[in-house]
């Protein structure tokens, strides 16, 4: 019988990914902490941001543009505040490491921040947003990411999908979890047309022209995607900005690349001329709740501000609002238990590094 | 010959605007302050934010929801962080305050953060933000406000327009600022669709079913406005996050009021039963850029951001790509010149008020 996935099991998945982080030269806790940050993704059924990467890491790290044993160092701080040279090394683990800075600043001063240059792509923001949560924190991620994404007006693409994340505690309920890129869709949604025939929605992408396309492929010819909003007349100039924002932190604040001088993902895109700065950036922090509240009354809060909005009245065919991260926090209790479907694409992506790297690939239920 | 225009001297509206807020019992300074937030919306073309509310905030300190002489104070506080009581005084007054505190905190510790509640509107969020640009900070600030925008899947208002300001400093080029509504249009764009009798785009507003409506009347029959994204297949649900951010900073994190719970802005209505916190909430804060970056370094970087985003190429018909903040420095630019354009509805309701505090409206170029 043939199955479009694979499914696998956690921890096999996971210990491979390791084993390739180590065969790229990582130590074996950078391994460690970088297939963390690949499995939560996976997990949590954000499939275009866990091992369907991996391959792309080990080109970047086969072009020397990601240093497997690189060492990240604070170059500036104040109390609050620390800039961070990630030394081209993998995002992943670099963020993770500048989120343990900002959320040890916390614990000295109610809050934390540190900016991130000369780094790479750091997997799915609300990862390091989320540290902070066992902290008792509210943690903050933001990225800059290559460029696809128009400002509004314009036909050339240059913003990245910049993600915004924060992560918020709860008590009896799960934490409010915000992991969201500020286009209207991700690059990996029209993939997905493409591969099933599909047309995208009016608002998703424009052509080279900057005209609104229902191609899935618009992209790939030239085009770009869209700030969330879609339209002007319903306030893409609104995605933009927050866009921009992301990409400020991120970049200008960092000492990082910006704009349309974000190194791409893709290995086998050169990277720009006169890049104004070094490697992509990223921003994170934490606020430490026993700063502003109490945290029993902040915990009740939210409780009831959760139960409030589940409770809400629904649309016609619509069961139930949506907490931000309840989603992906229903997939890692299923996928916890019943494994990890990997789509052939992204599992032979994975066979072809175990055959490069001369590992095994044994990772299936 | 008639006009549906007033146009006002920015001084005589000011000097009058002080003097209905001392009529209310303010202090000279707040009374200043007050006009100040004011002034700065209806000179930058916010014409929803300025005088146009003057009549509202007369209105709830009639009914006793506006306490004039109010004093705000620190309940909470660590190195970065604060919570302020704002003593039910007005918001335009108290933001401002909790964001002198924030600065003070920026300069001591590298960033500094105040939650505030008990509070009431605060006008534009732009105006607290843009305190830290003379510092060579960037300012941050977000507020909660009364329900009328439906999470995505909803019939039920739980959300304010709840917006997000961030403003930035730059070198030559004029800071950028970000100062959006996380819905995909404001109340005012209906009414404006209203008095000219004009349907509204498909995105703004949905009936009180939940589907999607081109009434601009809409809300006022019992619907809702949109979170930014407009539909659930263009991420609308990304704007409802972000609102949700808006609301639990502002609200949950201070011990204000927060989703359905939060106090209306008109007089006439009724407040929510058993309402959780105080009033209305805010969230402001400030971060220094040599805490990141140098100064001089991070200026000139922003300013190759500006010309860079300036100079994008753009989609027939459109002539520029907008930076954030630009068409607000304009307008301010145009009505420093040639005053403040007020529509008669707006010129009447400070005659009205005039009338009932006794006091001259001479306020015309």
């Amino acid at each position: 019988m043939s199955t479009s996935f694979y499914t696998c099991d956690p921890a096999k998945l996971h210990a491979y990914t390791c084993s390739v982080f180590k065969a790229m030269g990582c130590s074996d806790a950078d391994a460690k902490l970088a297939a963390d940050v690949l499995q939560s993704s996976d997990l949590r059924g954000i499939d275009s941001h866990g091992v369907a990467r991996l391959s792309g890491y080990v080109r970047l790290w086969k072009a020397g543009r990601i240093k497997a044993n690189a060492v990240g160092s604070v170059i500036r701080e104040t109390a609050s505040t620390a800039t961070y040279d990630a030394d081209s090394g993998l995002g992943l683990v670099m963020a993770s490491n500048a989120m343990d800075i900002a959320i040890e600043k916390a614990k000295e001063c109610g809050s934390g921040w540190v900016a991130i240059k000369n780094s790479n792509h750091f997997g799915i923001a609300g990862y390091h947003a989320m540290k902070a949560l066992e902290h008792d924190m509210i943690g903050m991620a933001l990225t800059n990411a290559s460029p696809l994404v128009a400002p509004t007006f314009s036909t050339e693409r240059l913003l990245g999908t910049n993600p915004i994340s924060f992560a918020i505690p709860a008590g009896q309920e799960q934490p409010v979890v915000i992991d969201l890129a500020t286009s209207s869709a991700a690059n990996g949604k029209l993939e997905i047309a493409q591969r099933a025939g599909k047309k995208v929605p009016l608002g998703w992408v424009q052509d080279k022209e900057g005209q609104l396309s229902d191609d899935p492929s618009a992209l790939k010819k030239g085009g770009s995607l869209i700030p969330l909003g879609s339209r002007d007349d319903l306030g893409s100039h609104k995605g933009y900005a927050l866009s921009a924002f992301v990409d400020i932190f991120s970049g200008v604040l960092s000492g990082a690349n910006y704009g349309p001088w974000v190194p791409p993902f893709v290995s086998f895109l050169p990277l720009a001329e006169n890049m104004p700065g070094e490697g992509i950036g990223h921003f994170v922090g934490a606020w430490r709740i026993d700063g502003f509240s109490d945290l029993t009354d902040f915990k009740a809060n939210m409780d009831q501000w959760i139960q409030r909005f589940k409770s809400a009245e629904t649309v016609e065919g619509q069961d139930e609002v949506i907490i931000p991260g309840e989603p992906e926090y229903r997939a890692q209790l299923i996928r916890e238990k019943e494994g990890i479907p990997l789509i052939d694409k992204v599992y032979n992506d994975l066979l072809e590094i175990a055959d490069d790297l001369k590992l095994d690939l044994n990772v299936t239920v």
